[in-house]
């Protein structure tokens, strides 16, 4: 068999870890930054963020949510206000313990200024903005509350990996306060499925929505619900959660109400978040061994015009022709937004390479040759970098939002059908433990998939299964199979199904 | 006189900064909290910055400018780097030394794992920045490199005030570098003017632009530039600054790029950037006695549309004619956005008065008798409250893009007007002392303005106005008059005046 050259190596068959740190470093999407855990996010990768930013606002705005801004320190104290949220997070928190640093005699910069009370980088802000919902909330008219904001977030990390695993990441983190429980759960349900909408629409990823077991709780929260998401080395990834969180924020932070009848009532609290983690799972889902493939709806730029000119004489001409084609495709709407273009004017070879790399969904070769026959030359991301086409010029003009559209069908068809292939429902404890156990050990390839097996409900069992396979439940579907069964592990009777799989 | 009830109090005369937090408090812009020196934007507050955000996004990224995002910590050595730079930073940080809280015997928390080398939460980020600009410089063909990033900053302060100073604060800094100083100084001055631009036309507030002297250059830049704005205390309020930094951060980072000539040359690079602050500008230039008064163009809403319903009976009735009227207005555009429209359905008396407190240009009371005439009862913030008239619906809606453009114009004309009035070219030394001198120190009332004075150039002139009077020299403006003078202090020979204030 022949094996073709492909932009990227390691391929994700070879080493699937490592083509996603090059996947990332052929897109010019991001690099490590000298910060211990830190990243640093380039155009092309940041583009892409904020297109992702722009919808999910524009959504959750939709449903009455603000933005607003709260402080980026914690103070120790708050953070000690919920018990589990400080167990949760007390172990992986940038302090700040100093507010300066002084000269020492030999030239050398020491802290000063010690803090009376150490400040946390907040890793998440229920306890701060809890403080203020505990300023706003009087009476049952100021509920409910639904605040949402935009900022960065600090959990020291020792082994990282680029958008999945930062010690400091972006993301939104919404946070709603309620008069009722019933509301306060309804709009834990909305927010994740906006998400799910989100992920599917524009990231063209499918995802599996449910619950999620007691020990995979967000620490303080009564419930927390998640999309799961299948990545193409058939791992999980979470792609952003919701958490009921019952009255135990509002009671650690006194958000409290007088309501209709005049009585003192703590409030129901929800949070949810999704975080530059997305732009990981885009990677990893959709991008093959030329590099990065982006969804349409969020690529940081959907065509990119790639003038050819090999005679000195052609270039006006030929930069002319791709100009206003540029404008002319500017001109036109792509969902709401106008068609970003990029146009590559560079004197060298390689540049249709790069921009397959890049990811972006299509690149038009424009040489004197078509300009003669007003055509270009079209090579689509979601097909092979050989498989290229010439097109009328003004076909492709006119037909651009419907090939966009085919695109962003195709990945997620593909995204679908790649899930559905490696997703089984496993009866026996023996079954499901070679599902999980790659073939060779030394060589642990790609393997495994999602498995939906029973599960009695009982930690013990659940931590058998970390301990033995690093498998973890991912969720407990909403949907799907509602039958009986044994327990994968002790053959306890089980409800249905819930999700496994080993996960990022 | 009658002095007439206003609803913010004190006033700007009894006393004004207090008046600033008033105003503040009124509008529902922010808050303090209980973070030393942070404060908590609310959502009417945040929705100004959005909508700076993006005006002033959209004016970067037209120069060619695209986004990106640094690592919120710099690592002390990155810091020292710049010697001048370090000198003006170190003093004011917040410094990591910890990466996780341990629980003590009794039961509290304690920073534990101390870090090999404390980190700067980022002050600014010239030095994170030019380290990754280290590394995507290497030909003259990668310049210039033109990124901006929107974050959050941190600059410890004893004395803060919300907007103007606080601990952290969000921002723009964008960054570049280029092959020439020529280059480099065109974009300094580039972005100050389109700030200058921004400010005036967005704003409503006239600014002076000019270049600061040596002392109060940005610590290591070898030029500063600036916007100068005056408030309604007659004190100038910097309202952004575009650095040249010459080759001194290229040094320090090592940003070197091979030349056409294959010779290794360091890059020349800017820095610019507003902040937060510029919405303590809005307030400071514009609010009166009866509480904030928003521009239009970057108004939190344009449109208050307040329901008037006595009679239960009329409530369907009066809704269904606010809620189609709501729909009509969002439905037209203003200056590229949708009109945004507040629907305030309150059963409360009170509430065309929060909306003047909260001041959005325009407010529309609709009762029956109104609908009965197919007509709204209107206000308009840049007029008294008592004046309002009856405007029919039809009108109201067809004309409201040219009244917000009017009422946006009305704005910055009166601060044109007011600045006017306040600024005095100023040629003895007496006239100087006695322009800047409140009549009654035991009660500093508002005084002073703009003078515009002949300076000599010598440091020690302009610290012996500082020291004796806090008034500084905001800069030397590109504009006005040429002629020479007399130093205001010395009485040495000086080209130009230079302009004088006290400052925020």
């Amino acid at each position: 068999m022949k094996v073709e050259k492909t932009a990227v190596s390691p391929t994700r068959q070879e080493d699937y870890p490592e083509w996603y740190q090059q996947v990332i470093k052929a897109a010019d999407l991001a690099e490590n930054s000298p910060v211990r855990g830190c990243m640093v996010i380039k155009p092309w990768g940041y583009a892409l963020w904020e297109n992702i930013k722009n919808v999910l606002d524009g959504m959750f705005k939709e449903t009455g949510v603000k933005n607003a801004y709260f402080p980026l320190f914690i103070p120790k104290r708050f953070l000690e206000k919920e018990a589990q949220h400080v167990e949760g997070f007390a172990k992986e928190c940038a302090v700040v313990t100093h507010h300066r640093l002084e000269a020492t005699e030999d030239g050398g910069l020491v802290p000063a200024g010690p803090l009376d009370e150490p400040l946390i980088v907040r890793p998440t802000s229920e306890t701060i903005i809890g403080d203020s919902f505990s300023r706003w909330v009087a009476s049952h008219r100021d509920l409910p509350l639904l605040i949402n904001q935009w900022c960065n977030v600090v959990r020291w990390e020792m082994r990282t990996r680029m958008f999945m695993r930062t010690s400091e990441f972006l993301w939104q983190e919404g946070h709603t306060a309620h008069a009722t429980a019933q509301e306060a759960m309804e709009r834990t349900l909305q927010m994740l499925h906006i998400y799910g909408r989100f992920v599917e629409n524009y990231l063209a990823l499918p995802v599996i929505q449910g619950e999620k077991s007691e020990s995979e709780r967000f620490p303080g929260a009564v419930n927390t619900y998640c999309l799961e998401a299948m990545m193409q080395d058939r791992k999980a990834l979470q792609a952003g959660t919701s958490h009921f969180l019952g009255q135990n924020f509002a009671k650690a932070s006194e958000i409290k109400y007088q309501s209709a009848e005049e009585k003192e009532e703590y409030a129901w609290t929800t949070s949810w978040g999704v975080s530059t983690r997305l732009i990981g799972a885009v990677i990893m889902a959709h991008s093959d061994d030329n590099g990065l493939v982006l969804p349409p709806k969020i690529a940081s730029a959907h065509v990119a015009l790639l003038p050819i000119v090999k005679k000195a004489d052609d270039r006006a001409m030929v930069m002319e022709f791709t100009q206003a084609m540029a404008r002319e495709l500017e001109g036109r709407k792509y969902h709401g937004q106008s068609i970003v273009v990029e146009v590559d004017d560079r004197d060298t070879g390689g540049k249709n390479w790069d921009w397959i790399k890049k990811g972006v969904p299509l690149r038009v070769e424009i040489g004197p040759r078509d300009i003669a026959q007003n055509a270009v030359f079209v090579g689509r991301r979601d097909r092979s970098p050989r498989e290229k086409e010439s097109v009328s010029r003004d076909v492709f003009v006119g037909s651009i939002v419907s090939v966009l559209d085919e695109i962003q069908q195709n990945l997620f068809n593909r995204a679908l059908d790649f899930r559905q292939e490696h997703t089984v429902a496993i009866g026996s404890r023996d079954d499901f433990y070679a599902f999980f156990t790659p073939k060779d050990q030394q060589k642990p390839e790609i393997h495994g998939g999602f498995a939906l097996s029973h599960w009695c409900g009982n930690a013990r069992c659940e931590t058998k299964i970390k301990d033995d396979l690093s498998v973890t439940i991912r969720c407990i579907p909403f949907d799907g199979d509602k039958e009986g069964g044994p327990c994968i592990v002790c053959g306890q009777r089980s409800d249905k199904p819930v999700l496994f799989a080993k996960a990022y």
